[in-house]
């Protein structure tokens, strides 16, 4: 099938105006294409649609356009559509507001947390995409449920009760554009209930913190060993929830221990209190057996907060929140009045993608590449800087090394920089606490050969 | 190729657990199956991947599987997986909080504001959605830019430019989950700036009332007539920003008369204030000139607000903010700290959608349809409720018919809900200024017969 092609334009004539329509009609093409609304390049409409369009006869838009061709503002060759003349001029770089640092000038950027795109199934998430698309189901298009189509959150629930050992029903999940919004939906629903502040680990990802702040409610730091958040600490800190990364703690990695485990959901249920459960990379573990949630154990406790940032990637931008029953009806109603729902297309594609197996399947994949990314980077720390303390390494995408106690952080990832490295310090997410100056390495998005070299780089730094 | 299917379980063992292995593990898959966390249904990972996964041998998960088997636990069938037997519970209803209606009890819903989703252009979309993701380009996966990528803004400028009129800028462009966070996000910059009162159309959509409330600013009515906005009431109101519709007023469909667009751009230049621009049905017009943006004519103090909600279909919640220069960065921080940017993906085949012309083809196909549908009901009307006036019938998905004055909107509303017609009353919509009862009749979802038989109701509960 041959499909025509007719751009939009916007022109306007005036037939009380007293300039004849071909000059008005020449004149407004001309004022768009010198000011830019018609880029070069751009195709024009035909002149028998554009003729349709205005209610002219096709011989004076033929004419006009013959004007602009003559004058050099169009182009035409036989057989093709008429265009707008010239080279494209490049478009003004964007400022960096709120934006990604731009394209990465380091060789060997260690950055944690991040998936490596190269490994995201982009066939079988096409294929999830397009199973959706081909639903006959009005829902799918229509406005749609601010919590997610129940379909989607049916899914979830399921798989996150298999795999994650929650305690999760559909009707309590909110789905949302990633973690950040989830954790902003609950910490405002915690401040309209009265709740003044919000126990944090400390250190803890410093976005995270901010997000909590940026709701009203204050924070409370809570010094993290080990082990895990030192629960003990927040019975005296009068804190109304608390903000933890049990299976995998940011950015040291600790496993919150058992007892503690024990003792957050024991303080929780005897002050009332919530606890917000962040889950993010809970899925990548190597030498230890997997950790099930603690939303599993205290379903009208705890708040599950996840996405799919770590496990496919973070432009998807689906995310959860798994929620006791008294609060979901409130942070539905403020997904909705914040902006009534997340894509419902993508979380469609999740759904069927999880009931296909196909994150099961990728897991298993992705498991064994980051587990030899994993060992490389060890390895590699061992052979190079075999002096410094490695934590963190059973789980996770990154990994933590500290640094010799006169060491300075921004000194150290700034000479690192200096050699192609990116390395990242850990005290911008520490908030009171002054631990150790150490460096996260991640080793989501660098194959085994780069971690070797950048490794061998960072040691030459540090000597 | 043949895909092993592996689904991951949650299982932990505990071998300083004095109980023997195999017992844990039939106890804990028991526990999953008669708990709910593993469903009927539900696939079980081989014997050999579980086994290493859980390093046993294999014969000890055999042995287990066939003791579950045995109970009834599980089914399986010579060369098929092993699955949790049963059959599937109905899954719980989900209370309707932030939710959409139930599915359609009513045979004739004249719902304003949404397009048919059955013209949505499934193929093109999937087509535009496979171009995205074979591309190369890490950063169609990684963390976005909060604003989308400089690719869907460069293209979504240059199509607005073209189409609307507009002076969009890549740079000056935030694109957001739909309008309504677009809305939010721009009332929570003037609050921050210390602007205490936005003026608003009278009537206007109730949820953009409801979102701009609940960011803390105040709303100010401002009487809308066959003109639009009567502007000249903004000089006295003390606004400190104005959100209209000019192309085409909600719910009215009155169009803002050239002096009062010359007016209410003089008002905010005089002022310093703000003009928020909903350009929300634009591309759908019949028997009228399009009508460029007011953003165009002012783009230092115009804000211009869309989405591809009426264009294309609620569900892929994409929208955006073209802002004034000084406005641009303040907006990016906000949408960066509410939830980091919205899918990447959706945004960048949105922009190829643009690129190639897919939408100037939808809005010519779609525009024609919609115009039957929009005579079918003027033709209906005029047959079967000739008294009554009708509103807003050039442009649009809906338009407006005027009761008698001492008619009932909700009494009409609910006698027509008895024969499966939906309609909506205007009243909802209406702040302070009292208005004659009036309906809206949206014709985007139904077909013309559907239309006719519709009317033909409604006129038969009006007798």
């Amino acid at each position: 099938m041959r499909r025509t092609t007719s751009p939009e334009v916007l022109l306007r004539l005036h037939r009380q105006a007293g300039v004849p329509l071909r000059a008005q009609l020449e004149g407004q093409l001309r004022e768009a294409i010198r000011g830019g609304r018609l880029r070069p390049g751009v195709q024009l409409p035909s002149t028998r649609v554009l003729a349709a369009d205005l209610g002219l006869s096709r011989g004076l838009v033929v004419a006009a356009y013959e004007q602009l061709l003559a004058e050099g503002y169009l182009t035409a060759h036989s057989g093709s559509a008429t265009r707008v003349a010239g080279r494209e001029a490049e478009p003004a770089r964007a400022t960096a507001v709120g934006a990604e640092p731009a394209p990465p000038q380091w060789r060997y950027d260690f950055r944690p947390g991040v998936p490596d795109a190269a490994l995201f199934p982009r066939r079988a998430w096409l294929t999830s995409l397009r199973r959706v698309l081909a639903s006959p189901s009005d829902a799918v298009l229509g406005y749609p449920d601010a919590r997610g189509p129940e379909q989607a959150r049916t899914a979830l629930a399921a798989y996150l009760n298999r795999v994650r050992g929650t305690a999760a029903r559909a009707d309590r999940i909110v789905m949302c554009t990633g973690f950040t919004q989830g954790l902003r939906l609950v910490s405002r629903a915690l401040h309209r209930r009265g709740v003044a502040a919000i126990g944090i680990e400390d250190p803890c990802h410093a976005a995270h913190r901010a997000a909590i702040l940026s709701t009203g409610l204050e924070v409370i730091p809570i010094p993290v060993d080990d082990r895990g958040l030192r629960v003990e600490r927040l019975e005296s800190s009068g804190a109304g929830a608390v903000f933890v990364t049990p299976a995998h703690q940011y950015p040291t990695g600790a496993v919150l221990a058992p007892e503690r485990r024990a003792a957050v959901l024991d303080w929780a249920a005897r002050t009332g209190a919530l606890v917000i459960e962040d889950d993010y990379d809970a899925e990548y573990r190597y030498d230890r057996e997997p950790i099930g949630t603690l939303q599993g154990l205290a379903p009208d406790r705890v708040v599950l907060a996840g996405s799919v940032s770590k496990t496919l990637a973070p432009a998807l931008r689906v995310g959860w929140l798994v929620l006791p029953a008294d609060l979901a009806p409130e942070v539905a109603a403020l997904k909705y009045e914040e902006d009534l729902g997340s894509p419902a297309l993508d979380q469609l594609a999740y759904a069927d993608f999880l009931d296909r197996g196909e994150l099961d399947r990728h897991l298993r994949r992705t498991r064994l590449s980051y587990r030899r990314r994993r060992d490389s980077l060890v390895t590699a720390l061992q052979r190079h800087l075999p002096g410094l303390r490695v934590r963190g390494v059973a789980a996770g995408l990154h990994l933590m090394v500290e640094l010799s106690p006169g060491a300075s952080e921004t000194e150290v990832v700034a000479a690192a920089g200096r050699h192609s490295v990116r390395v990242y310090g850990v005290q911008t997410h520490r908030a009171r606490e002054q631990g150790p100056p150490a460096l996260l390495l991640g080793y989501g998005r660098l194959g085994s050969a780069a971690i070797a070299e950048g490794v061998t780089r960072l040691a030459a730094v540090l000597a």
